[in-house]
């Protein structure tokens, strides 16, 4: 779908470079009630990565397996379970319809009906509101966002790029599962790609892990939890470990337009060598920046403006500030208002909470981790907030004995931990593991977002018998906690 | 286990009559830092209903289904549950784990622990500070609390009661499922009954509902949701209907105890006969309170004193403010604190969100119906709000198209609604519809209880992809909805 854009125009109020989810929403709320109008400019699938080759299939591959572990824990239910194994053609098929078969005609769409143009190709800015495209240059009268995502992050061991390894893209898109695979990496693609690898048929994941846990970034006992998991569906989890270098044929076929790469030998730097059939790097991602023509190194401030200039605005990945699908929206939420207010010259609000101030670096970025059991974190880890130098006290609770837990698995393991700021008494972080906690983190964004006082959370109370109750666990044990402190000082 | 308490003992600083959730719940906050002693006095199970006969079971009986139903509405598990159906006798064992097979002994090995001592027997207030239980007199030096939970009501139809009908004990203790049924009543009780006992194989069920739909207190979307989905299973339900009266055949065989009774024919008020195996009372419950020597008319004040009696507590559904496990705890939560401060000669806490202040009146009850789909509330609905004089402004969104529905229900189905506070642009209430929903309501709990300003909730963002993305769909349609009031105005 070409040709919604007369070939002639240059010009329009904002122009846009990228249209992932954080591209697409910063043209909506520039545009919906400003009467400015805006283009969205993309050399791929309208719509970026996140619908086609990240978060929307990797759920898809993972939501039935997280099904059936669910059922196999379920007395009434494991038994009819008992000798069945995931349909994984039918897996991939769903995999492909809600990946839209890799076909963005309904992207398209919806941008037209907001009044957005697209033109297909890609963007670069070149200068003062001013941007490239095949060829041609085009003119913002305003502004002008670059949303253009990131890309994966390769390590240069001798071998690695060379052996054709895959990236997230592939291992979401996975049409052939690998027999024996390699992951590079610990992080959030890394266990959720051996999750749905594992459940879909790969005889033998080995992860290594530079660091001392999975999920580097996260509480230590989110990492431990899901490693005890994956080792215990079969996956070799080797932390305080690395790639040296890997060594594998690749049969180029130019006429076919394929490349064939034969078993690969992965040197480990223990010493041990392996040998698979792909290897997944999920190793880091970086913005993508310089194709946009942004420098390699800029900072945003809190309008989501690059470096200081009012025009350009980057927001998403690319805007290194996170490379959350949801994060990359809401700075396209507050770019977009931005935008809209100062082309028609009103001042920026600067009340509490206003739309023209970026605030997840404030400390209140919520994620979710759909590896089984779920990992769910809202705001500040202990050790985030201890680095940003708050005064901190935390509490934890398991959740086996919570009964939203034990009414919906056999055997409920779980844990859950709030991060306090001594100083305020409000809430910095919340960190929950178990099966299902993917709904429960809002509430724990919502009152790390809101600065909702620990008093006043005492009387939010969650229904029985959900996981929320976890809530009156958490706050008993910190009185429990507090008092303790009390009788010894 | 009995025997626990001195009988020749007969005063405590704290007596509970009544041993459920509310009740253990003001034991423990009443002497768990104050170095008061508490007795409970309990002549069934030491936990109360809510463990044995009311959420437990009924959620142990519905977690199955509600897996099955969201697998066979999932590609690459469907194929592998389309010749199976619930294993019946793997439900019923499962459900019989959780009631811990009605043994006490975990509850009241818990209170023990506590410092807390138990009477088994039938307790009641015969004066100030002074309750009488198995013919013996006992005092309480600062405090007796009532938490006696409440019991169902039967309507007074001609051959109803006679019929010995099965009330919400005798369905979550189900052992033969009955293949016609009759439901009387359309709340929750009555639609989850008719959810797990379709699911568990009765052929025939009737549910009738007085008026003109299910879950009357709810949204009516909430109740139109679950009519469909109830009718879709193969249930009858029967709104602006109820019964006129019933005749059945009684044997009772005194010697082994038992009783049985024959089919029941029922003639409901519309003129049709029914013929069926079972009746179940699903039409509300009342506080029990004269058995235990409270009046049949009382009110509870904010501290949960009956009255304006400063000795005397009601906590959980004998204070008639709700029928919820939850609330009931956190009513225990509040006049323990309460007890314990007065006891101590401590003044009352009077600033917000103080902890001997119930605020759960002030409206931010929470509630999630475990029907399929699941309806989750926080605090008020619309008609609520505008019967206590808020000037309201709703918005409300299909949650059909949020990808945190689609990635796990190929046809996800659900709708969301927020009744907000006009005048202080605060959240008076949330309702969720859909499968998955229950740990989302917790969000709308904090919000309602917090107070948190809608300008704060934009900056909540839900992750990706999770239903709690929602919360944006929410607010930008009510974006919309102002844009277009100023625009007209």
């Amino acid at each position: 779908m070409t040709g919604t854009v007369n070939p002639d125009r240059a010009e329009w109020d904002v122009v846009v470079i990228g249209t992932g989810p954080a591209g697409e929403t910063a043209a909506l709320y520039a545009t919906r009630f400003s009467g400015l109008d805006a283009v969205m400019i993309e050399p791929e699938l309208v719509g970026g990565e996140c619908p086609f080759w990240a978060c929307v299939p990797s759920k898809a591959l993972l939501a039935p397996e997280h099904l059936l572990s669910a059922g196999r824990d379920l007395g009434g239910v494991r038994e009819l379970l008992a000798d069945r194994h995931l349909d994984v053609e039918g897996v991939l098929r769903r995999r492909d319809a809600l990946v839209d078969h890799y076909d963005d005609t309904g992207f398209v769409g919806t941008a037209l009906s907001w009044g957005v143009d697209v033109i297909r190709g890609k963007g670069r800015v070149t200068g003062e509101k001013t941007v490239e495209v095949n060829g041609r240059t085009i003119r913002a009268r305003h502004a002008v966002v670059v949303a253009t995502g990131s890309v994966p992050y390769c390590p240069d061991n001798p071998g690695l790029a060379e052996a054709r390894p895959w990236f997230s893209r592939d291992v979401t898109a996975v049409r052939e599962v690998p027999r024996r695979l390699l992951i590079v990496g610990g992080g959030l693609v890394a266990c959720e790609s051996a999750t749905w690898l594992r459940a879909l048929g790969a005889v033998q994941i080995t992860m290594v892990e530079r660091s001392d846990r999975l999920l580097p970034s996260q509480e230590p006992f989110a990492g431990v939890a899901v490693a005890d998991s994956l080792r215990a569906s079969g996956v070799d989890v080797r932390l305080r470990e690395s790639v040296e270098r890997v060594s594998r044929e690749i049969v180029t076929d130019a006429g076919a337009g394929l490349v064939h790469g034969g078993p690969a030998v992965v040197l480990l730097a223990g010493g041990e060598e392996l040998v698979v059939d792909e290897i997944l790097v999920a190793a880091g991602r970086r913005p993508a920046s310089t194709a946009a023509g942004l420098p390699e190194r800029f900072t945003v401030d809190e309008h989501l403006n690059v470096d200081g200039h009012p025009w350009l605005y980057a927001v998403g990945d690319v805007s290194g500030e996170s490379y959350l699908t949801h994060i990359g929206k809401y700075q396209g939420r507050v770019a977009g208002e931005v935008i809209a207010a100062r082309a028609t010259g009103a001042a920026l609000d600067e009340t509490p909470f206003n739309r023209h101030t970026d605030r997840i670096r404030a400390g209140s970025v919520a994620q979710v981790i759909f590896t089984d059991p779920e990992v769910g974190v809202a705001g500040l880890t202990e050790a985030a907030a201890l680095a940003r130098g708050h005064d901190v006290e935390t509490v934890e609770t398991d959740l086996s004995q919570v009964y939203g837990g034990r009414v919906q698995r056999d055997h409920y393991r779980g844990r859950a931990k709030l991060v306090v700021d001594r100083r305020t008494d409000t809430l910095l972080g919340a960190t929950f593991v178990g099966t299902n906690i993917a709904e429960l983190t809002h509430s724990a964004t919502v009152a790390v977002t809101a600065g909702v006082p620990v008093r006043a959370l005492w009387h939010a109370i969650g229904s029985f018998p959900t996981l929320s109750e976890v809530w009156s666990y958490l706050l008993e044990a910190l009185d429990t906690q507090r008092m303790a402190w009390t009788s010894r000082s």
